[in-house]
């Protein structure tokens, strides 16, 4: 870890994002989702499971503020167990005191206010923010005196907080609550929520530590740690740091402390105690072993990204050195081998986790929007540690392909599964392949995914820039207005940018007067003949792929960038089995898959003309198409139909009938708008 | 339905097996499997989950003598509920008046006794009959007074007896009780088994039925169908007919008897009932609609062949067209689109049940070894009502293949699933295929193959010939001694075959006198230039791919057959999207795999050279290879090693590295009896 590499996002205010592409996205979050998901919060959509998640803060609220307005300290009642869900018995009638939903439902209002935050940033809406005022004001008003805000052991019995870590999301949820109001704080610079995060973080930082007496333990699901790592940045207060630190560091320890709370549950409940043996079994919660010894990414993909990003973080403000190389061996072992080309993670829905090495199954995939997001996560974190394109390559196959994919075009439905085959009939049949859905959802009971999708694509312009004393890093290139102060003085710059259609792009430098500094840009790993246009007098150099230009940039200087976008025909490693004999398609990077909708059904029986391709990829048309209200860019590749069209289930092995075909494949992102209907990312040779 | 087709097995006693194939399979049977099945039932397997079968006889016997010796009755306790499968607190004290293992585990006796059945008459062994007959005695001692003999409810509680026909298998305990007694009484002539199957058949018949009063119910495992029309054989008493047609055609009514004794134990229980409204719910059952209205197979492949095959029974004895026409259609619609190559049905193992149309995954596979003897069984049936070489054809692909890989060979050791492709590692690393054992297993807990593999194994003789007034049928050819009456006299016939190794065979009449009749022989499907030499005297015709042969047979006058088995290479139909692109090999009725033992390791990296050998089949080598102790055929297939070997998950697509190998494939059966290692029944073309 070399300190002077390091660099951190701009804050979101220093970025706008004007970019053809990414704006759009960022309006639909804006004018769709982040509506439609605070109906959602307060159980008011049609024929959507409900989310009781403002019911609980309002029945937290209710039962806290009765007893203050008495002069009193509300005294939850003692904890009988109700199971990871509640349902009321009348759906249309839950009672106004209890607690509804899975665990770790409060997490939904933190997600929603988090994009909100982002949001107002990019766009001031008075209405928006009134609306999340009051929110905040509800979530605020549920706050015991102690700190604790977790509305599910407030409602149902404190007695029991703090004592199923491992699988009652408190900790999530606390995590999700913090980076909620931080970025709420950055925003808009009111403190309300942050305050209420603070004093929650000082509760559980009184629960959990190495002192005796406290709690030895971590979370079952992680985020807590980067949220405790963005709640010491912003306030500088160093337990958060330690707190975070603990959480990494004692994770995997034996004793286990799963295990050993759950001892304590038994003796709570008077029940016998036996402990599983098997020492994978937490290989779930990444807590099979202490993290700096891990070399493997499994379990849960989302734990998993969550995890490895807060060990990032405090690998970086701790400077250990250890924990870092942990971290790159994680990050090299999932992109080493359990990657999808879509950049999506998670081979098998088993635990939504990531399956063995190399096994990478196409139609039973799990590939989850939010492992995609938290891959993201971690991406610009080892980046902020060490500049390097294999960082931001993967951010950007995860954002502009898994992540897209997670939302319709129309921002109104959401993929939760991303598969790289679909057959609907399958998914309707095939009990194995239940998780994948043929159709995007309206919303989901465990509603994780299209929150997160709003967080993250309202927060895209931290993921395009990070900086450090010296340096601005151009990580992605997407149209944006920059003004950030660096050591030379003010920087303003504008990118325009015609990705991901084209690969070329312009930096205009619109400072008012020269700057001297030095500006870094990533060298896409899609491309192999880079252009980029400069004033001869910088002194440059090229390191892990990134341009480092030094110099004066002068008032409306220009850099040119062209990064010529080949149709790139894939092959996947040998040792993935699944995509034996296959190839897929990249363009830039867009991965692309064909569908139905142009191809007809039975695109098992398409075969691509790999070795003309191999030999002149030019015989790859680029087109244009409509797909819901956006223009994108088809490819068009010579291929096969292939037919036995027998009657006999088995037959004699004849030559098939071939018969050439134009195979038309669209970018991945905008599948299955246009209907339901078959689609594969991988093609036959 | 033309009654002057139909024909019915011989009895075991008229046909000796002396097979050089065959023969030794039933040896192992006799030698590992019977006595092993018997340590098992009686809980003397180191290492096996205990059985409790005969402790349980033992346990219901003691309870039922005690009160017998005082000249009382013994009542059953009142029932409380005790689940699905009971467990001793101290595995190694089960209680010695408690019921342990699962509520069908009474089966494991039957299903011993049947195979012994068999055995004694192929192979006269008066220790093991010994040994028989004193099992018989402590399951007749737990056989209650009113004939009632289940030992579950003996021991448990009589109150809640036929209180939950859909899973607790009372039933199904019935059927194979029944047919193992059959079996011993035509074996060895002793009744004492026989007649407390009557008495518990008439019990049977006092509670189901159309009559007021009874239950208008059916099993929940199909088996009692197809064993009450053998107790009908064996007895003649035409009630046990009724009751078995009864079963078949009440089936599947509404409203479902599942919803009505469903609703009865609500009640009994003080419970509320909730009726499921999916009208598939019972599909896993085939009761989802009457029989007769079945036009696809589906659910649990065990139960739904063992259904067809008494829907058979019955449709013949009953002269039933419309029941018959079911049975066509359903056998026509596994066989064309639900089976495997390996002559394995059950695509999904969510329920060891037929999945969709063409949706037959190979390496996810169920196909239980018992659901390919189910097929058996629905074969040979059909076979009885008319004869055709596609039943036949079906029934030898079975046998060959799925119902032999399901033990090793030595005996020792069984597959219940029998997936076409295995990666070691997957099985043990992915969830998904938990259920494909990459070894054979000691035993079972639900221990149903193994005692059904020895019950078939030692009942070969059934399946070879079949007869009717005035024809012999032979649909398989192994070697045998067949002595039975016909029309024109004592008819003895001596077979000699090389099958499945070579195609030729050869029958020699042995009757002192000169007899006339018609001898039909199968055609096998697998031969496309069939060779049969006999005395031109004979009056000849072809149906249905069976060659008649009718006129006087002189003593020492011999047929031969010559059925040259060339190599098939066979490509799946378009539809099974699982195997396009891929072709399987066979040879004669065996089917072919490769496995690592011979090729190494990544399977999936190896192509055939499907062109060159559809051009010139000779290409493909034959080669003798000893497996455990038999000699078998092996194929040198020519074909390639394609790789890539690259080092990233991803690459650009060049054409790969290419080099010529010969693929050496063994007969699926014998596939794992080299050690743990990569098979794959389909290869890339």
């Amino acid at each position: 870890m070399d300190q002077n590499k390091q660099s951190r996002p701009l804050p979101l205010q220093e970025v706008k994002i004007n970019d053809e592409f990414w704006h759009r996205e960022q309006e639909l979050v804006r004018k769709e989702v982040i509506s439609y998901q605070w109906n959602a919060l307060n159980d008011k959509v049609e024929g959507a499971s409900p989310s009781y998640c403002m019911h609980n803060f309002r029945a937290a609220g209710k039962l806290v503020m009765q007893e203050r307005q008495k002069g009193k300290e509300y005294v939850p009642p003692k904890y009988t167990f109700r199971g990871f869900e509640a349902l009321p018995e009348d759906p249309k009638h839950p009672e106004p005191d209890k607690f509804y939903g899975f665990v770790f439902q409060d997490s939904d209002f933190s997600k929603w206010i988090e994009a909100v935050a982002y949001s107002l940033v990019q766009h001031p809406d008075t209405e928006l923010e009134r609306e999340a005022d009051e929110a905040i004001d509800l979530v605020c008003a549920a706050q015991l005196e102690n700190g604790y805000l977790d509305t599910y052991y407030i409602i149902n019995g404190m007695d029991r907080a703090f004592t199923h870590v491992k699988d009652h999301h408190e900790l999530y949820c606390f995590g999700h609550l913090t980076e909620g109001a931080v970025a709420y704080y950055e925003a808009t610079g009111k403190d309300k929520l942050l305050k209420a995060a603070i004093r929650f973080a000082d509760y559980v930082y009184e629960q959990f530590g190495p002192e005796e007496g406290k709690l030895h333990g971590y979370p079952g699901h992680e985020i807590a740690e980067m949220a405790l790592v963005r709640l010491y940045e912003v306030t500088g207060e160093e337990k958060y740091l330690q707190l975070s630190r603990y959480f990494v560091t004692e994770r995997g320890k034996q004793p286990y402390f799963f295990d050993i709370e759950a001892k304590k549950r038994a003796k709570l409940d008077g029940e016998a105690y036996r402990q599983d043996k098997n020492p994978m079994r937490y290989a779930y919660y990444q807590a099979h072993e202490p993290v700096k010894m891990q070399k493997e990414a499994v379990g849960h993909a989302v734990r998993a990204t969550y995890l490895y990003s807060g060990m990032a973080d405090v690998a970086r403000l701790t400077k250990d050195e250890e924990l870092y190389q942990a971290c790159v061996r994680l990050w090299d072992n999932i992109t080493g081998e359990k990657l999808y080309i879509t950049g999506g993670i998670g081979g098998t829905h088993m635990g939504e986790s990531f399956s063995f090495g190399y096994d990478l199954p196409n139609d039973t995939a799990y590939s989850e929007t939010c492992a995609a997001i938290g891959l993201v996560f971690f991406a610009r974190r080892m980046l902020e540690i060490s500049p390097d394109r294999k960082y931001a390559d993967v951010m950007e196959l995860a954002l502009y392909n898994t992540v897209l994919s997670g939302m319709a075009m129309d921002g109104k439905s959401f993929f939760y599964v991303n598969p790289l085959e679909v057959v609907p009939e399958a998914c309707k049949k095939d009990e194995r392949k239940f998780h994948v859905k043929p159709v995007r959802q309206k919303w989901f009971g465990c509603a994780c995914c299209p929150p997160n999708i709003a967080r993250t694509v309202t927060s895209l312009g931290s993921y395009l820039y990070t900086k450090n004393q010296d340096t601005l890093f151009v990580h992605m290139y997407a149209g944006s207005e920059v003004e950030t102060e660096c050591e030379g003085g003010c920087l303003k710059i504008s990118m325009e940018s015609q990705m991901p259609w084209e690969g070329r792009a312009k930096l205009t430098i619109k400072s008012e007067k020269p700057v001297e500094t030095t500006l870094a840009f990533r060298l896409p790993g899609w491309c192999k003949d880079p252009d980029i246009r400069y004033s001869e007098e910088k002194k440059s150099k090229t390191e892990n792929g990134y341009l480092y230009l030094t110099g004066v940039f002068q008032p409306e200087e220009v850099i040119t960038f062209d990064f010529p976008m080949k149709v790139r025909m894939l092959a996947a490693n040998d040792r993935v089995r699944e995509d034996i004999g296959k190839a897929a398609f990249m363009r830039g990077p867009v991965t692309y898959c064909a569908e139905e909708a142009d191809n007809g059904k039975n695109l098992h029986l398409l075969k691509v003309a790999a070795e003309q391709i191999a030999k002149n990829p030019d015989v790859i048309k680029i087109d244009d198409l409509m797909i819901a209200d956006q223009q994108v860019k088809t490819l068009k590749v010579p291929g096969f139909t292939v037919k036995r069209q027998e009657e006999e289930l088995y037959v004699e092995y004849r030559m098939p009938k071939i018969q050439e075909t134009m195979i038309t494949l669209v970018p991945y992102y905008t599948w299955n708008n246009r209907g339901e209907g078959e689609m594969s990312v991988w093609m036959r040779t």
